[in-house]
Formats: C-alpha cells, sequence, structure tokens
C-alpha cells in the first residue's frame, strides 16, 4: 500500500516482455537497431507529424537534454517554482546548458499563468547585457500538483514564448496521464498548442526505464544526438529501451495503464473527499491526490502501513497520494476507510 | 555472424531473468532499494574492500562521472590516444569535468607507459598557471587494442600518477575480459596497483545496460552521488539496473561468460595465425583479434556474410574482431575457414 | 551632474598617476612584477592577517571567481535577490561555477537576515541528491539599497553559513564606502566576522579598472590562480592594474575619497528629507540614495540636467541616485535646489 | 636588456597620454561612452567592412570568447600544437565553450598547413556521434614561431574550414607585426582570406591592457555581448580600455609600433646569423628571433644581463628572443656583441 510514487512501482508485463524478446540475436548498436529505428515512425504517427525521437532513461536526462538545446549558457528557463527543472533534478538544467539560469515562476493549481510568464519576461528586460536573456519555459504536463494543463493554455503559455523567441518544453513524465484525462489527441497539447520539445515519459507510465526527447521543431535534431552522446546518454544497446518505449505506445497500452491510474486517483479523491477533516490542496485531475489531514489521521495511516510523503516539507499537513499504472483498487479503497475510522 | 563489437549482443539469460525477478512489487525508488542496498556490499565482498558503488547505465557516463571527481575544470586527464575518453565519447569527459582536457598519449599494444606518462605529466610543468595541470590518468582494462595491463604495469603507472598527485581511474567496460585473462583478484588490478576508481562494465559483458562506478578512494563518494543526479544518471527504478550488476557478480557469471568470450577469441587468434598472409597488429589477450589482411580476403569476409570493422578507418586492412559473450565456436571457426579459403 | 553609478566617474588623479608611474622599464608579466608582490603584503597589512590576494578587473570578475571556488557545480549560491551576483552578472556564478545555482533570498533594506538564510538552508533538505546543495551565501557590502552590515549583522550570517559547512562571500564593490561608514577595521567586516572571500572592489571608489579576490581562507588560493588564468583575467601587464590597487590603499585614499562620496550622499540625503512629498526606501548609509518622489517632480529633474536611473524598473517613482568618489557638493546642492523648486 | 617578451614591456607614451586624456568627466559606463561607440567605426574604417568590435583586457579572453562564438560543446577546435589556445591558456577554450576538445595541429615554422587540416578533419569522421565535431580552427598571426602565414595561406586554410562547415579565428596578438611585415591591408588577412573573427591584440604593441574582439561574420554579435559580460569582461569604465585601442589605431601607431619591433627582431637575426655557432630555428618575420646556440654563449648571455626564455623547455638550446615595441636598438646589438664575443 505504498502511495509514495509511481517510481516505486515496477514494469508493465507488456513492456517487460518487449524487453525479453528484443533479446533476439545481434543487432547495430547506438541505436541502429529495428527496434530504435522503427520507433521514430511510430512516434511520428502518435504525434500525427513528423518528429525526431531520443531514447533516454530518465526523465532528468530528458528534460535537460531539451533544455539544453532550446537556451543557451546566458539564457533563463521559466519554470513553475514546484517543477522539477526548478527544484528536484540537483541542477541538470544547469549543467546541460552550461550554465543557464532556473527561474521559478509562481502559478496556482502547479500551472503557470500565461500572463505570470509575460510578466517576468519583461521584468528581464531582454536585450540587456547585465541579465541573463529569457530563453525558454517549461511546462510540466500533468503538473507536480496533479493538476492538467488545457489546450488553451497552453497555447495561450506559447504564444507568449513564441513572441518572444523563447522555445517551449514540456516535461511529460506524466504525459499519459495528462492526455488520458484531457482526452485529447498527444498533438492537442504539444506541437498544435505550440511546444518544441517533449520530454515523453514512460517510466513512471509503466517502462523500466524509458523516455524519450520529442523534437517537434527539428532543425537542431542533430545537435541533440551530440549532447546525448556526450552526457552518456546513448546506450549502445539501446534496443532494451527502444522496445519498452515501442510497447508502451503500441495498442494505446499507454493510455490504458494511465487511465488506470487516473481512474483510481479519482475513486481515492472521491472517497476522502467524504471523510470529516479532509480538505484538498488541488483538483485530482491525474493520477495524484493531495489531501490536507488532521495530524493524528496522517499518523494513523502510517501505522496502518500505508506510504506516502507530505506535500511541502517535514511539517506539513498535506499528503501527497500517487497511484502508479498498477495501483490497486483494493488498496485505494483501504486507505478512504482507514481515514475514515481515523476521522 | 557479427564480430562488430560485444554490443551487438543482446543480455544473458542469467541477467535477464534476475531483471524479470526483481519486478515484483513496490520498492523505494532512487536506489533505496534492496537490490541496490545489498549491491554495495556484494561489489566490496568481489574487491575485498570497503566500496562506494554507483550504478549506471553506460560506461561513457561511469567514466566521465569519475573523471570528473578526480579533476578539476583546470585540470588534465592523460588517456591512451585511442581510449574511449579521448576519442570516443563525443566530449564527455570535457562535459562532466567543466571543461578539462584529455590529453592523448601513445602506447603500444593499446597501454600507457609509465614512462610516458610521467614524461607527459613533467612536460605540463605542473604549477605554471599557463598550463592545464596533471589531474589524472585513465587506464583501459582490457585496452582498446584487446590486451591487458598486468598488475605490476598498473602499480607502475599508479606510483607515477600518485608522486604527482593524479588520481587514477580504470575504464573496465571489459574488466571481466582482464580479470579472466590474469586469473588475478579483482583487488589485484585495482585498488591493490593504485586504482582510485573503476568503471565496472557488464553492458558488454552480457548485462543490457548496467555500470557501475566503484570508488576505492571513498572521501568524495557523497559528491559523486549528486554529480550523477545532476547528469540524469540516478535512474528512479534503479532496481532494474542494480538487478543486473547483482546477477552479473553473483556465482562468478560474470568471469565465465568472459572466460568463454576470451576463449574464443584465442581459438580465433590460433585459427587465423594458420592462415596465409595474416599477421596480427596486437596480441591476443581479452576478446578481440586484430588481424592484418589481403584486401580481397576483407572483401570475401564481408561477402560470406561476416560483419565487423576496419582498425583504423576506412582504408585499413587491420580488422577488428570482437567475440561477445555469448559467441559461438561454429561462427569462430567459420571465419577462420572462411579465410582460408580466401587464402 | 550625473548620478547613474559611480562607475560613470573617471579616475581619481592619484590612481592615475600611479598607473603612468608604473610605465617604467621592463618587468616580469602575469603578476610577477614589484608592484603585484609588495600588494600581497600591503592589503594583508591592511587586513591584518595572511591574504592572498588575486587582481583583476571588474567585480563580476571577482565575484565569480570566489564564488566558484566557494560553490561546487552541484551547489547552491544564497544571495539578494538585488545582488549583482543574483542578477547583474549575466549568470557569471553560473558560468565560473559550471553550473552552480544562485538563490535569491529577500531581506529589508537590501540586507539578507540570517533567520532568512538559515530557513533557505534548511528548506534546501541538505544531503538529499535531488536538490542542489547549499554550498556558499555571498553578502553585498555596503548593500545595493545603500545600507551596509554590520559586524554583527555579518557574524550572525557567517555562523549560519559555517554551521551548515557554507563559505562566506563578500562582494565589496563598495567596500570603502561600507569601512567609512562604520568606521570600523577592514577584518572587523570580514574575516573576524566570519568572510572567507572578499571581492575587493576599487573601480568604483575612484580606479580605472581593479578589483581583488582577498582570500583570507587561503587552503585553495592555488586554485584561484589557475580559475583565473583560464578566464583570461590574469593580465600580462599586471602591473597596470596592481598599481591602482596599490595607490587605492596607500596613505588611506581609499577610505577618504569614500567618506567624501559618503558625506555627499547624507547631504543629499538631508537636502531631500526636507522636501515636501519626497520620501527614502532605503536608509542612507553609504553613497546612494533612494528618493521616492512624485511623477512630476521626477520629469523636473531630468529635464533640468540631472542624470539618475530608476530603481525597480521603468514604471517606478523611487530613483537611485549614487555619488561618485569625485562627486561635487554643488551638484548635490543643486539637485536638492532643483528638487525644492518642483515640490 | 629584456627579451623574455614584449609582455615586459609598459606602455607606448601616445597610448597612455589618450588613458590619461580619457579621464575626463562623467561618461555612460559599460561601453556607452562616446571612446567605445566610436571605436567600431574607426575599427570598421580600418578593415573596410563592417565589423563588430568587443574590447576585452587580455588575449585569452578575446580568443576563448571568439572561439566559444564559433565552436558548440561538442565541438573541435583545430590549433597548432605551439599556438596559446592549445597550451598557454590553461584551458580557457574549453571553460568559454563549455567543453570543447582543442585539436593540437603539428606545422612548419609555427604554421598549420592548409592539407594538414583537411586531414584532421576528415580522420575527425564529421557526423559521427561518437566523435567531437570540428567546428572551428585558429590560426595565430604572428605564430609563436615569429612567422607570418600568407594570405593565400589564410585563403587555403579558411576554404578548407568553410568547406567543412568550420569558422575560422585568428589570434592577432601580434596581428600588427604580421601586418607591418608583410605590408598588405589589414583586411587582406582577415575577412578577404575567410577570417571569420579576429582578436585583435594591442597589449603586446604597446597598450596597457586592450584587445578586441572583431567579428566579421556579424549576424551573432549580440551572442557575444552576453558571454563577454557573463564572462566578467565588460569593464564598467569601458572609455579606459577604448581610449588605447583607439590611441593604437590612430595615425598608424600600431604599425609604427610594430614595424619598428620587426626590423630589430630582423637586425638581432642578421646579426647573430653572423656569429659562427648559432643558427635558427624558424625564418624572422616579425618581432621574434628563435637562435640556437652552444650552451656556453646562452650561459654567457645570461651572466651577462640579457633575458630570455628557451623555446621548447630547460634542457633546450633554442632561444625565445622578442624585441617589444619599444626595443632598443642598442640592446640588440649589445646582444649580438655579446654572442660574437663567446662565440
Amino acid at each position: 500500500m505504498d502511495f509514495r510514487s509511481d517510481n516505486v512501482a515496477g514494469a508493465a508485463p507488456e513492456i517487460l516482455a518487449a524487453v525479453i524478446a528484443a533479446n533476439v540475436g545481434a543487432v547495430t548498436s547506438y541505436g541502429g537497431d529495428p527496434l530504435t529505428l522503427q520507433l521514430q515512425a511510430k512516434v511520428a504517427a502518435l504525434f500525427e507529424t513528423e518528429v525526431d525521437v531520443f531514447p533516454v532513461v530518465t526523465g532528468t536526462a530528458a528534460n535537460a537534454l531539451a533544455l539544453a538545446l532550446l537556451t543557451p549558457p546566458y539564457g533563463a528557463i521559466y519554470s513553475h517554482a514546484d517543477a522539477h527543472p526548478a527544484g528536484d533534478e540537483c541542477g541538470a538544467p544547469e549543467f546541460y546548458s552550461g550554465g543557464a539560469k532556473v527561474v521559478p515562476l509562481p502559478g496556482a493549481d502547479g500551472r503557470i499563468a500565461a500572463a505570470t510568464l509575460a510578466q517576468a519576461i519583461a521584468a528581464a528586460e531582454p536585450g540587456t547585457v547585465h541579465h541573463v536573456q529569457p530563453a525558454s519555459v517549461t511546462l510540466t504536463q500533468a503538473t507536480e500538483a496533479g493538476t492538467v494543463y488545457r489546450p488553451e493554455q497552453i497555447a495561450a503559455l506559447a504564444a507568449v514564448a513564441h513572441a518572444n523567441g523563447l522555445g517551449v518544453h514540456m516535461d511529460g513524465a506524466r504525459f499519459a496521464n495528462a492526455v488520458a484525462f484531457l482526452g485529447c489527441a498527444p498533438a492537442d497539447i504539444t506541437w498544435r498548442a505550440g511546444v518544441d520539445a517533449l520530454t515523453f515519459g514512460a517510466t513512471k507510465g509503466g517502462a523500466l526505464a524509458a523516455e524519450a526527447v520529442v523534437l517537434f521543431r527539428r532543425e537542431r535534431a542533430a545537435e541533440l544526438g551530440f549532447r546525448r552522446k556526450r552526457a552518456g546518454h546513448l546506450l549502445s544497446k539501446m534496443r532494451f529501451v527502444s522496445a519498452q518505449l515501442d510497447a508502451y505506445v503500441t495498442g494505446g497500452l499507454w493510455l490504458r495503464l494511465a487511465g488506470h491510474a487516473n481512474a483510481l486517483a479519482r475513486r481515492l479523491g472521491e472517497g476522502l473527499a467524504g471523510v470529516p477533516g479532509v480538505t484538498f490542496r488541488f483538483p485530482v485531475e491525474a493520477n495524484e491526490v493531495f489531501p490536507e489531514m488532521p495530524e493524528a489521521m496522517i499518523a494513523g495511516l502510517a501505522r496502518a502501513g500505508f506510504r506516502f510523503h507530505r506535500w511541502g516539507g517535514p511539517g506539513s499537513r498535506t499528503l501527497r497520494l500517487v497511484v502508479a499504472f498498477d495501483g490497486r483498487e483494493a488498496d485505494v479503497d483501504a486507505l478512504v476507510a482507514a481515514a475514515r475510522r481515523l476521522a
């Protein structure tokens, strides 16, 4: 009954099976294998446009590579203050970009508002040589608050960004959860809305370790290949990563798994909503629930064997409950029941 | 019949089985899982000393992380000119170290001689502010020439290095092949001989994607944790990498697989030695054979379906034939027979 | 009547004379000249302790070099949000440190409070691999608000810093103004209060282009020499920079010039305090005055030929008025008189 | 009688006078002053084309800034093995570029041959993701061997470079000596021959500390402004650097001083040519002479008070004798006479 993160889960059987199936015979290394080659077309079909796809093994790497492509060393990267590039990657964007500055922005429910971005860019006085130059914005979809940017919100942000010469990156560690929630086409919240580069996450969604940088603006794709190699993220036996991504996007597996997690999170949210003393920090949209509870209830849940993180540091009474792709209804119901008992 | 690299091979069944077995239930992410925790003790036992172990997924990452720990931005890294850090990592050591300089050194049979290192350090005029400062040396074991450093050669190099304040890194992408060839203890060619940090390779040896930085000088181990995270090489579902390393070192699997590859390489070398017109660029010690052949024989082998790389660029008549952990005697014998027919 | 910055001023005659005097004969280049060598002892005497002195030509360079010495690439640098390292050096600290993160802190009157620093460090969860690690704090003395840290304030900040393993840097672009205001020994607000490295500014104080990194913690001084060279800040004809610093600290010139500027700023502040409609954003302590005025008064001053910047961007009604080392009483009085007329 | 370097000399009186003259009144800082603004036009006129001019204070900074503009972090910079970017800047090009690799090339008389460059580029296998990508070449004019590239040699090198997508940088620390020797227009050995960016040196030629990056390919000039600021090389009182450059190029001063130094070097070379036992390592073209001498003669010259460096390290019997802009005929003749006595 582990609600700490979608990272505590293992891998989906279909994805593991694909890894096993990929272990046949000798193939060209470093991404010259058939699985990697065909992945380009599969992802292009998924997004209904030409793309360049660069598989890697962590979201941090995918984010940092994409941001380094969009941001010169003297650039500013705008990020929600709670988003991973701002505070949970130990400075990866700074490292990969050669010392750019990540500027944290506030925003309700984990989202940046277009007006906030516009204001921040203006405050940076672009062109003034004393200040880092606004270069990119990164949007987390679904957000760290478990909410989901709507297509028009993304379009508004991208419009501000592009009008000011910034590139738009989307950190899609939980991209599947966002698409499953919105019921839209993947294109609707990416390139059609103005996203230039996407971290297409699969690890949280059921892979062992597989993410991909997906470039919609392709003119600098070659550069990403060199940056990936130089970062040690070009795997020699790439087939084993590509196999995961292939299985993930095949037959709608990714949306099935994400839809399942979302549904259980909704069930968890609705269940807790009925518990006296429980309120919610953020609306439940993707696969995370942020209930605020009395300390006694929190302690009781912990004693009962439920595992979770507090949101906002040790003292906080807000929990972050994450339902993974393989979450079980019984666990969700058990938590709700326990909370009710403790109320 | 693919002799291009040990990277074209898949994974050993025992290692894949360990990955499958690791896919059970929820565990703490980012290396807090039982497999990763116990790996520390297992690797310590293997090396008969306390160590810090940092699993990653590529040799480039392991090399660059280790070298960045040993080398300040204003430092020089000495590397054999044919070794990966010098020319095949697209500048990863430069990237990770913040702009150190990799100084290529010559050396017969892929090895750096202690005298060559001593000379290079002296020529750098340590302490002169105009020059990058000698900071580290990286030794590839087994070398890119398929040869193996002897313990006393490593000790001599390390003595020169330490006397001048340099750290000693060993790139052990084919460490297993070296140990299997020497029949020594892993400690004999690492910390007992003066190695400070090792890239303990498993990918070429039969893993899907698993290497580890093993630190024998442990005082700056914490720093490596931050550097790894910041480079995007801390996997959230780390268990799947640790499981590979665990299986690799359990029950002597790593040496059994490497011994098999070495034996077949020796068989290949001995077979080709009997073919008129074939000479050898380097002695056969690990799992690589470098025969020089008439162009007609090379062309004939290619036509016969054998795959291989030339050593030293397009025009070269020296082949690099690599036997992987799963190499087959029949393929080796077929190549020898084909060469004999073409002689 | 230019109150835009102390940088719009030229050089003090005594300092220019020293440059001229230094232009005699051949001397060893790159800092091996007598002036540079003797500067070490002079600055040591000034600070009543052994120091290492590294002359450079800009405050940005001095700050970034010092911070890079105190901060690993995965580190956090705490800086007042209005201070230069946070926003006015185009990312120099990030560049020099290899991608550290400058964390802006709030603080009344341009000063960071010790409690604010302590809170920020705690919030960073030191030791957690996902976050950059608290590594250094930079204090601007005098601050960008024209105020001055008291010795006990610095000591309190340094105590928090050192208790958490952070290094303490002081940006002393206007160090002379602070010392002149406090009437203390230079040591009292540097190493005696816990400062590890100082940017000892002379440019704003009357030099052409001369600053020095002064290290009180000397164990890594050699490293700074390499970092300076590699940054292109080791001048070949170093004598011409050292001559400026030498003249600056000789015979109390630096404090005489700063005292003059401070006195005029006080006069300016007192004069404006008597003008109806004028209030002050910050107390006047060093050589800057921040009056808030009606827009008509601001416009009138501009029309009258006074030059100044607004504080906080185009729309602001707060002016930043800076009096340089060579400020003239007549100009100050003229501005006050004009403001009075416009009231 | 100091022949160690042109850096041991002071400043030309005309240049020092310009610095003194610049010390009048308040001007806009950070390069907004009249002297800096007019410098753009003066340098443009000198080179007979539109340029962007960025004054800095060291050749290392100018070289590194220019190379960083031409070279991505994953790029290779080709440099003569004896040139400053390869070995005498403590890794400045690596630092500024974010970790590019400086590839040293051999070449007779301090010059790179076009064929050597072409070969090196081919050997790098451009496009292969494992290798750093050929990005730029830096030519030292006059070379470290005291020789001078002819316009057609530069054109040949630039043709190779541009055909392969490389940028061409010229390190003109002794650009004046080269132009004075060739008697050509500055344009003839820069943009007309294919140079994209020039380090226009004045320090060695008689300034206190003044160099300029001159961009002939101007499309990325804005970027250089940010890079310069971030490197701490945008001086607040820029007028004092611009004044030096202004005086240097006004009325042909730069060529007069360089011509004087060249003439004395030629006199020195011709004088030594008549001394038995003296041979020359390189032809004398600019302001340096490289005589090879018996050890007794070297020791005798040192005893007689002449100061010089050996070329190629402590044991070498080749001297490097540099004549500065203010060299004296008497000193030159004295050295020749002394050598003759010692023969």
